[in-house]
C-alpha cells in the first residue's frame, strides 16, 4: 500500500487536513522510521523479530519492584504523587553519579545532572538548544535511527563520520571537520554513541578515546556522548566515558532502559554546569518536571537493591543470546559478514554484493522473520548493503530459527542477483503494509 | 542579588561558558519564569504561600493506588516495566474518551488521542508542530505561565486577547484578529484555558462558547484548548468543551495532574486526525513513549475506582478553600477587588491604584506570605497591579493567615504611596535571592 495511493496514511499533510497551511516548517521533517511501518506485521507471534531493540526484562525482581512501588505510594504518597523540581529528584541525581562512576566518571556533581523523560528527551532538548536549521551534527555511518529522527525534525544537517570496529576513526573525523567547515557549514556537536554501537555494535577502543575528545576540544566541537548500553558488556567492565576525558567539552547521556527498564521513561544528561542551566529550563518548558514516583522507585531500586549484579546477570543473559546469534550466522550465512559485539544488542551484518536489504525485507517478513535495513541508520540513504540484527529480546532457540530464515531468504535472493544481476526486484518494502507501530521498536 | 552582578547565574549564558557561541538562536529565548527565582525563600515552613499550583493530595486514595501498582507490576510486570506505544496505550485512550465525555465531548474517538508527559508536554508538541519564528499566537490577558515560556521558547509572538468575568470577549478577538493581520503577521492558534482559568479563576460562558468556537473556524485559527481544571468546579457540572462545539477546529489538552494527581505526569491531546498523525511523530521524536505504568497505573484507577466520587470530593475541599480565601480578602483586603471562581485554584486579585505586585514581593515573602505578581502572566509586561492567589494548597486556616499577612504589606504600601505617590520603591525582586525552584510553581 503506497502513501500516494492513500493520502491519508501521509504523515507530511495532505489537502484533506484542513490544517496542511498552518504547520511550521519543522513539521514537514517529520517522517515515520522506515522500522515503524513493519511492526503491525511483526508483532505477530509467528514471526521472530530481530529487529527490535527493547530489552529482556524477564530477569527483573519483579515481587520487589512491586513491594517498593506500593511502599513508596503508601508511605511517601504525598511527594511520590506530586510534582518535583523540573532538574529532576536530588536523591535520585545522588545515585546517577554512583552509577556514572562505573563508566569512569569519577567525583561527578549531582548538580549538574538533569532528569528527563528517558534519554530520548535529552538527546531532543540538547538538539532544542543547539540546532538552527542547516547547522550539522557529525554522527557515526550508521547510527540510531531515533537520533535521525530527532536531528531530521530540528532541520540538522546530519554528516556521517566513518568508522571502523574500533569505532569512529581519529583521521576521518578530522577529514571531514575539515571539508564540512570548508563547505562553509557550522558544526555544532558530534553526536556518538562509543559504547555496543547501535546499530554496530562495535566500540569505541581505549586508545582512541582521548583522541577523539581531544579532536573536538581542539575543533571546538561539542560532544554528545550517548551511552544507553555501556554498562552491558558481556565479559569485561565497562572503558572509561569520553566525558571523563573531557569534563567541558562532553555532554552525557544515560539510561536506566537497558541496565534497569523503560517503563518508568527515566533517563539523564551530565553536563557542563551552563549547558546544564539550559537543559533544565528547556525540560520545564517541555515537561514541567519529570515523574516523581518513577524517579523514586528507581532511586529505591538502586538504593535498596544490588543492582550491579543484576546488571551482571543481564550482561549473561544478553552475552549468551549474543553467542546463538553469531553461531548462528556462522552456520547459515557464511556468504554474509558481521561484527562481533562485545556487549549491548545489536550485530551488523554486510549482504551479498547485490542484495538489498530494504527491498529484501517484505519478502524476510513472508518468510516470518524480521530485521531492520542498514538504510534505516543513514541519513542520506545509504546502507542497503547492510542489516542490523538484534538478540536482545528472542530467546537464543528463537534467534537460531531466525538466522535459519533470514539465510532460506538471503540465499534465495542472492541466486536471483547472480541469475539476473542486481535491481531485478520491483517490490518495496511499502507493499508489507502501514501499521500503526510502537515506537521502542524505532530503538 | 542581581543576574548583572552574579554572571554565573545568568540563564542566558555568558562567556565563561565555552559553549555560548553554539546555542540555537531559540536557546537565548529561554528563561527561568519569574515565579521560580523566589522558590528557595517560599517554600521555608514559615512562609504560607499562595504562589503555587500543586493539588493537594491529602485526600487520595494511597493505600488503593499502592496496591494497585503492586499488583500491576507484580501480574503485569513484563509490560507495564517495558517500553510501550507512541500514541500512548490503548485502554487509557478508552478511559480518556469517558473523562471528556463529562465535559460534553461525546463519542470521541481513541485512536485521536495521544498521550504525553502531562499536558505540557502536548504544548510543547503543538507549539513545535505549528510555529516557525514570529508566527503569532493569540491568548488571553492573562495567561498560563507555563505556555508562555514554551511560546517564548519557540520563539512565537504572543497577542493578548481582552477577557472580562465571562471569559474570551468574541468582538475583542475578533478585533484582534483584524489588528494582527493589518500588521502583515501570520495567526496560528487562539490558546485558551475556558474553565476556572489560570490565572484569573473565570470561566467562559455557554453563551460565548460556540461564538468563539464559530469566530475561530470562520477565521481559520486553530484553537488549543487547555483543560486542567474542567472537572473541579466547585458547584456545577463542567460546560461544554470548546472542541464539542468544533471538532476540526481545536486540539484540546487534558491532564490527570488535577484531577487526580501529577506524580505518574500523563496528559493528553485530542485532535482532529491528521494533527494527531504528526503529534505522534513529534512525540516519539521527543520521548519515544510515554510512561507504561504510569498509563497503566491511570487507567486501572479509572476502572476500577470511583473516580468520578473522588473527584467530587477534590471539589468539596477546593471550594471551601476558595471560599476561606474570599471571606479573608473581604475582611482584610476591603481595598483591593478579586475575581469569583465557580472552580480551580486561583484568584486574581486587583491592587489598589499605584501598587506594583512585582516590586512588592519581597516584602511580602519578608512578611512571610507568597504570591505570583501579574506581570508573570503577560507577555508584554503588563499585569504589576494584579496578583494571582491560589488556594489549592494550603488549608483553610493557613489562607485565612496568609490573606492577612498578605494584607499588612498591602496596606503598609497603600500608605506609602498615598504619602509619596506611586514609584518610591527601590527595591525590586531581585533582592529576594535566586533558587533553584521546583517546576510546579510555575504552574
Amino acid at each position: 500500500m503506497s502513501t500516494s495511493a492513500h493520502p491519508d496514511s501521509n504523515p507530511q499533510g495532505n489537502r484533506l487536513d484542513p490544517w496542511f497551511d498552518a504547520y511550521a516548517e519543522r513539521a514537514h521533517n517529520l517522517r515515520a522510521s522506515e522500522i515503524r511501518a513493519l511492526f503491525s506485521v511483526v508483532s505477530r507471534p509467528e514471526v521472530v523479530s530481530l529487529a527490535g531493540g527493547m530489552p529482556n526484562l524477564k530477569d527483573l525482581p519483579l515481587d520487589r519492584l512491586a513491594e517498593s512501588a506500593k511502599r513508596l505510594i503508601s508511605t511517601r504518597g504525598a511527594q511520590a504523587m506530586q510534582y518535583g523540581s523540573g532538574q529532576g529528584w536530588e536523591v535520585l541525581r545522588e545515585r546517577i553519579t554512583e552509577v556514572m562512576s562505573y563508566e569512569g566518571i569519577v567525583g561527578a556533581d549531582p548538580d549538574d545532572v538533569v532528569i528527563t523523560t528517558g534519554s530520548q528527551q535529552a538527546l531532543d532538548l540538547m538538539t532544542e538548544l543547539f540546532i538552527d536549521p542547516g547547522d550539522v551534527i557529525l554522527l557515526e555511518a550508521p547510527s540510531y535511527v531515533g537520533a535521525l529522527g530527532v536531528f531530521r525534525a530540528r532541520q540538522a544537517d546530519c554528516v556521517h563520520v566513518p568508522m571502523d570496529d574500533e569505532g569512529i576513526i581519529p583521521e576521518a573525523l578530522e577529514q571531514v571537520i575539515r571539508d564540512v567547515r570548508a563547505s562553509g557549514r557550522t558544526i555544532k556537536m558530534l553526536y556518538t554513541i562509543p559504547n555496543f554501537h547501535n546499530p554496530m555494535g562495535v566500540t569505541l577502543s581505549l586508545e582512541r578515546r582521548p583522541l577523539i575528545a581531544e579532536i573536538c576540544m581542539r575543533e571546538h566541537v561539542l560532544i554528545l556522548e550517548d551511552n544507553p548500553y555501556g554498562l552491558l558488556g558481556f565479559h569485561a567492565d565497562p572503558l572509561p566515558a569520553l566525558k571523563s576525558f573531557s569534563p567541558e567539552g562532553v555532554v552525557y547521556l544515560g539510561s536506566f532502559s537497558k541496565m534497569f527498564a523503560p517503563g518508568f521513561r527515566i533517563g539523564w544528561a551530565y553536563a557542563p554546569h551552563a549547558i546544564r542551566d539550559k537543559l533544565v529550563l528547556a525540560s520545564e518548558s517541555a515537561i514541567l518536571s519529570p515523574s516523581m514516583i518513577g524517579q523514586m522507585a528507581i532511586a529505591d531500586y538502586l538504593s535498596d537493591y544490588d543492582w550491579y549484579s543484576q546488571v551482571k546477570a543481564f550482561r549473561a543473559m544478553y552475552a549468551e543470546r549474543c553467542e546463538a546469534m553469531l553461531n548462528a550466522l556462522e552456520e547459515y550465512m557464511p556468504n554474509c559478514s558481521w561484527t562481533r559485539p562485545e556487549g549491548g544488542f545489536y550485530t551488523w551484518v554486510t549482504l551479498p554484493e547485490g542484495l538489498d536489504a530494504k527491498s529484501m525485507l517484505p519478502r524476510a517478513v513472508r518468510a516470518r522473520v524480521a530485521y531492520v535495513s542498514g538504510t534505516a541508520f543513514y541519513y542520506d540513504g545509504q546502507g542497503a548493503d547492510h542489516m542490523r540484527l538484534s538478540f536482545c529480546y528472542p530467546t537464543p532457540e528463537q534467534i537460531r530459527e531466525g538466522v535459519r530464515r533470514l539465510s532460506t531468504v538471503v540465499n534465495a535472493e542472492k541466486e536471483l542477483v547472480d541469475m539476473f544481476g542486481a535491481g531485478f526486484h520491483k517490490h518495496d518494502i511499502d507493499e508489507v503494509g502501514p501499521g500503526v507501530a510502537p515506537a521502542p521498536n524505532a530503538l
